[in-house]
């Protein structure tokens, strides 16, 4: 289905920031489409006079002079890619210049006047996909592995992208089509009465698409939490030292973010990162003040509130005070989420600076895991992370294929409904053209995930959120 | 001189972040030493399995994958440049690859692991400058062009990266030492009693010299202006509108400076750049409310000491209340500046909106400049711009070399200095060996300037200020 030619704009040149926004040592401005080089030609003059942008070879790159006419914008280096050998698949250039906010402004500007235009966002890797770069799981994968900020979601992106997730929806979607092909025979015969498809057959075949589907769409659950963060919350009464856990969790791990310089404001929530699997605190971000203290102003309702969000609880009491008789209530109110086999319910008895040995009523009468620390004195701080690490086992599924997607898991779900109600046809002997009816419908869902089957509107969706430049 | 064995770690071979710090589509990793092909063999892998990372030629583009050992972190386009010809002269190897802040750091880590060490601030220009790519006053306009967000600035910064400033200084430097190697001989014919160098040929080749250092010396008020930004005050009493009228003139631009997403979060003063001039207001940052208003708390005092600061004063007056006695007294009190050769007093009498004509007392009193505006309804506010490029007249000294550099200015000064000298032990008849000390003493610094004569502390701290990256 070739749908380029409803996309308008698609045949001219365009042009775009595409590293960070900002001052730095160095910014590439990228040049896509057929005009690319006549565009290079006008605005550019290698240093070395011998060489002539015309004959420039692909995937080479010169040194020379970028302004128009007589003058100068910067001394840049051009880097040629000559379709169908590039990203997009058409001719494309790269300016690597001095990163000054004039010099990317005025580069672009040359730019538009030679005969390019600003590009829109997500354009580059749109028409990567058009000129069947990639499929559209691939081109997804590309705006999540620029988003990934951890180890485990940064595989799942580099793996779709590498084209993992869309061979296994491909293979899936085949046997799909197999089964049509049969039905649609047995249509073009169906005076005869013969069925070529064995009903047996068909609905085993059906069975296991089914019970694949439905275990990818399982795995969404795994892979959103994946690709967002393990969403844990942290509640307990009022001064237990919820706000120091937070802060001596926070603190193991910022050194490392902030090796890049600049990386750090971009972290706008609170997210540790551990053995390449990131955990978000729910709803932190925002009440915390200068100080890093929180303000501790959250009742039994907004406790709940907060549990439900989470994949992971950590529940937090002040070791040093607790009663027996508390711990009885608190394991009582707290039993349904608990025995929830969804979550993680973790107790974390604080305060061990203030208590020489745990107290027998507090070590006796927890019946889950609990871990014993002192927030302020940043002791045992490790076994809580060793607790939120073993809470979400990644690793077991790792080889496994999972959907992260929204897009993809809404797909997969619809063609399952398509699956069942074939299913169902089968199984009260109706006729091959209704089931092939359901199949088809199947075919269609499925075929969205890769962009066998695609429309504008899907497209427009899916590039309109990826940024500028890529 | 050469230096390069006095700074430690210069054979280690470098690697850093090029681009600037965030989440973009793609960023750039520079690697820099002799080590460089070497490390990029053990870390990267050309999907064209023909390829071979030792055989790649100089400035040609690889795709490929980038990982230790069998682990990906990344699809990457690995630009190879081969000694000499690279930004450092050493081997270089630019590593294009997705712009998350995950891969930067894993791709910086996994390089440190391979044998590279993290660069530290403006080392790639440093190893240029050893390497003899570039001069110092080159490698410090490296520094200024990535930091000008003007036209003005940045064709200075462009000018001076490209040699002009510094083929001007060693041009004057070579007529220093041809004067001193005549001295020289004098000095070696000494008991002889003869005079190879005519005094007063001398003592015109002296002038000469000055008078043309004396021009760059005085060209860096200039310099300096265009590289910070023309410095303007707005003063006047409280409520005549002087918060109004700045917004106003910023507004004019602000559209095009926002064309680049994110641009504006580095714009921490108020500066208005228009036809390439970039206009800084003195002391506004910092005092501004959210609204967009300023705090008036400022008195006699102060308005004094920003006046003292700029080069152009906007006095704001309110034209619906000033008296012909204000007016007077007005006149009276900034005289001393009004006269002053090297300010532009510029008067603007504001709310036009509330006056239909100018009154007879506030037109014709005034024997300077005056404009008519309405901030309020921001009309005529291009003439006040017209009136700001005026005033600075940048035109008329775009060809001739201008300094622009602290350093180089102090430099000029000290070698004006040590002219001064022997052109005094001329005239006094002095023998030629005190007169040769005098003009090694010009050489010396006028040698600074470019490098020819340099020391660490020199290199270190121009290039301590520069970025991680470049």
């Amino acid at each position: 289905m070739n749908t380029s030619s409803t996309f308008s704009g698609m045949d001219e040149t365009i042009c775009a920031l595409s590293t960070p926004p900002g001052t730095g040592a160095i910014a590439i401005i990228r040049l896509s489409g057929s005009k690319t080089i006549a565009i290079i030609e006008k605005v550019f003059r290698p240093l070395n006079k011998t060489l002539k942008v015309a004959e420039l070879q692909s995937h080479t790159i010169t040194l020379g002079l970028f302004g128009s006419g007589e003058n100068s914008i910067d001394e840049v280096l051009v880097s040629i890619f000559r379709a169908p050998h590039s990203y997009t698949g058409e001719d494309v250039a790269e300016i690597s210049c001095h990163g000054s906010l004039f010099i990317q402004q005025k580069i672009l500007e040359t730019l538009v006047e030679a005969g390019a235009r600003l590009a829109r966002a997500g354009e580059y890797t749109l028409r990567a996909f058009l000129n069947h770069k990639f499929d559209l799981t691939q081109a997804e994968a590309v705006a999540d592995l620029i988003a990934s900020n951890a180890k485990s979601s940064h595989d799942l992106a580099l793996s779709q992208m590498r084209g993992g997730f869309a061979f296994k929806i491909k293979t899936l979607r085949q046997q799909l089509v197999d089964l049509a092909s049969l039905l649609e025979l047995e249509l073009d015969f169906s005076e005869e009465d013969v069925e070529f498809a064995d009903r047996s057959k068909l609905l085993q075949t059906i069975n296991e698409l089914y019970d694949e589907l439905t275990r990818l769409a399982g795995s969404f659950k795994l892979g959103n939490v994946i690709k967002q963060g393990i969403p844990v919350a942290i509640v307990g009464k009022p001064n237990v030292g919820k706000s120091t856990l937070l802060n001596a969790l926070l603190n193991e791990e910022r050194a490392i973010v902030s090796e890049i310089p600049g990386t750090t404001r971009d972290t706008i929530e609170d997210v540790l990162t551990n053995n390449g699997v990131s955990f978000r605190f729910i709803d932190t971000a925002g009440l915390r003040t200068h100080s890093g203290d929180m303000i501790e102003n959250i009742g039994i309702g907004r406790t709940y509130e907060k549990i439900q969000e989470s994949t992971v609880i950590l529940y937090v009491f002040d070791m040093s005070t607790i009663t027996a008789k508390e711990i009885e209530e608190l394991l009582a109110d707290f039993r349904e989420h608990i025995d929830d086999p969804g979550k993680h319910f973790i107790m974390v008895g604080n305060k061990t600076d203030l208590m020489v040995e745990v107290p027998a009523h507090v070590a006796q009468l927890f019946d889950i895991e609990t871990i014993f620390i002192s927030a302020k004195r940043k002791e045992n701080i490790n076994l809580v992370i060793d607790s939120l690490l073993r809470a979400v086992n990644i690793g077991e599924l790792t080889d496994a294929t999972i959907v992260s997607n929204a897009r993809h898991h809404e797909a997969i779900t619809k063609t399952l409904s398509a699956l069942t109600n074939a299913r169902s046809s089968i199984e009260k002997n109706i006729t091959a053209d209704l089931v092939a009816i359901d199949i088809h419908s199947a075919l269609y869902h499925l075929g969205t995930i890769t962009g066998e089957v695609t429309s504008n509107e899907i497209l427009a969706n899916i590039f309109g959120k990826f940024c500028i430049g890529k």
